[in-house]
């Protein structure tokens, strides 16, 4: 049976390259060997390394400007510590825009003094805010482009002197921005680039080496750097996967041929919450609403169930909402069809068709 | 062309493992889902992470007994830090037995006091140190259980009244031991259990909580205990990898089984390398001698063009030397069957009767 899979993450990738995958772990590259079998020295797996490396940057439009895309381990998670570990000398500015956010400030405090610019936590983080300050004396600014559980985003991003650190785990590859305004990237592999266990880093070395503190290797970017990702052994599959998803977003046309398919989703989606009285979108401001994740309630408990078991009915996967929130969320990443979101929209009109 | 994968890490994992994962890229557990695109949240994939860490106490024979299994990030490289983090208040006591143990001392020096209580570098690390004393006022003692790059391995474990954590990084799984004298145990997945990205540790839950310092989130042992190893997304895949060898194991008879078949292989090669004149084992002490990797160098360098084309000719793959040794090294892992080892001892023998 034909699934629709909204899940938040890991998510949806392209078929094709479930089916490069899959022949991969059987033969890898016709060498008779397993891509799970090979050694990351091989000549085989240091292509891929490259590759997925080349292909970060081209798509980013950051090549010979002084960045380097780097594969590592331990998700976004590990990244709210690295970050403050290699940059956060004496006080650091975040913006706190939901758990995830409030999760990287957590770990930077552990390093230094922590000026939250501004946060939406008084609206259970319904809305991105504005109009906030950031200190000219701290040592980097750090945002979250995109919400995953509240289902916001950043439409834009403020201008600063200091450099500016994004964690975009759950939009990147996503939307054309001038990703050269950042200083450091990283995004989990888990939502547009491949399956779980692989964490890009996308940092300006120009950044690097500034604190005083002595960094242990394993969170020193300049380690992984110095030894092109392959410090100790990288996630081998993880890291090919990836590469097989930046091909074919090359494919597509790149960034920005997939920006308009995920407008349409996201239009698709939004105008059919707006307009159907048994749903509520969870997002306060409409131009907060995140391209990537629709998080929306049902204004009548009572049918529940029955919307339920017509998404079951449909092959509707992965439609429930963060815990920490409820109702509904709908994960529209780069491999999911405009078709799919047709479908959950044709589930909500015949909802409201049978109340 | 069949293979004969002796590649030291990532190696070889059982046929049976590699169809299976080959068949869950495309269909999960009959869900018509990717094992790539689940949620780690999904019932599916739980009862995954729940299996692969009981199948972990059960092979090791410690279910019940206090011990705790992760499936972490970040390979055994992490660990050298992270069991500092968790563990080292003052002093730590640490065997230097190869590059792996010197690394990790490196990263407990910034953490505290390191007591190296023995090294083998003065001999490149040809043999393992014995007779050595461990200060009982160390908080724990740190040892490598086998040195993958040199060949050597620990036969007998020091008794000492300190905890003590080991790497077994490249043998565990491979060998019978009273597991229950460790205190922590850590293994990157990459040899004896599953693909690269996967780390697992297992580590007695008394142990944690005795630090003063303030341990960041993904550091500190006690955050994935209590979130049952899924404080952040894990890496999927590698631990449903880990969980199909871990099974395979099971059905071969476990660890008592494999380690017959293990020293099987290790005496038919061992016995080659001694026999023939052409070769010469790199390890100094026959008894300090790896089952999991076989290091040896040829006598008369004039015929490694011809001996590298023979191995070739047969399918062998993955047994050039680390590239900080030379020479050659046969890395039999569970996984490897008797019947390639003996096709490396024929082609070894054949390059005797050659010259």
């Amino acid at each position: 049976m034909k699934k629709h899979n909204f899940s938040a993450g890991p998510c949806i990738l392209p078929q094709s390259v479930f089916q490069k995958a899959a022949d991969a772990v059987l033969n890898f590259n016709g060498i008779d060997l397993s891509i799970l079998e090979i050694s990351h020295r091989s000549k085989d797996f240091v292509a891929v390394m490259d590759r997925a490396r080349a292909l970060v940057l081209e798509h980013l439009g950051l090549q010979d400007k002084g960045y380097e895309a780097l594969f590592l381990q331990g998700g976004a998670s590990m990244q709210f510590l690295m970050v403050a570990y290699n940059l956060l000398e004496k006080k650091a500015a975040y913006l706190d825009t939901g758990t995830w956010a409030n999760k990287s400030i957590k770990e930077a405090k552990l390093l230094g003094e922590v000026a939250v610019v501004a946060s939406s936590s008084d609206k259970n983080y319904n809305y991105i805010p504005k109009g906030y300050h950031i200190p000219n004396d701290a040592d980097y600014f750090h945002c979250t482009s995109n919400n995953t559980i509240f289902g916001t985003q950043m439409q834009a991003f403020p201008k600063t002197d200091i450099p500016m650190v994004c964690d975009m785990s759950s939009d990147i590859f996503s939307r054309q921005l001038d990703f050269s305004q950042f200083d450091l990237i990283y995004a989990g592999a888990q939502k547009n680039m491949g399956p779980a266990g692989a964490t890009l880093v996308v940092v300006k070395k120009e950044l690097l080496g500034k604190v005083s503190r002595t960094i242990p290797s394993m969170l020193n970017y300049q380690t992984h750097i110095g030894k092109e990702s392959m410090f100790n052994t990288p996630p081998v599959f993880s890291v090919y996967v990836s590469m097989l998803t930046l091909e074919w977003l090359k494919e597509q046309g790149g960034i920005t041929a997939i920006e308009k398919t995920n407008r349409e989703k996201a239009a698709l989606i939004y105008s059919e919450i707006d307009r159907n009285a048994l749903f509520k979108g969870f997002v306060a401001n409409t131009e907060d609403r995140s391209m990537m994740n629709a998080t929306f309630n049902l204004t009548n408990d009572a049918v529940k169930e029955q919307f339920d078991a017509m998404l079951k009915e449909a092959g509707i996967n992965g439609l429930n909402g963060h815990r920490s929130v409820g109702g509904y969320r709908a994960s529209m990443y780069n491999a999911l069809s405009f078709d799919s979101v047709q479908v959950l929209v044709d589930v909500m009109q015949e909802l409201e068709r049978k109340n």
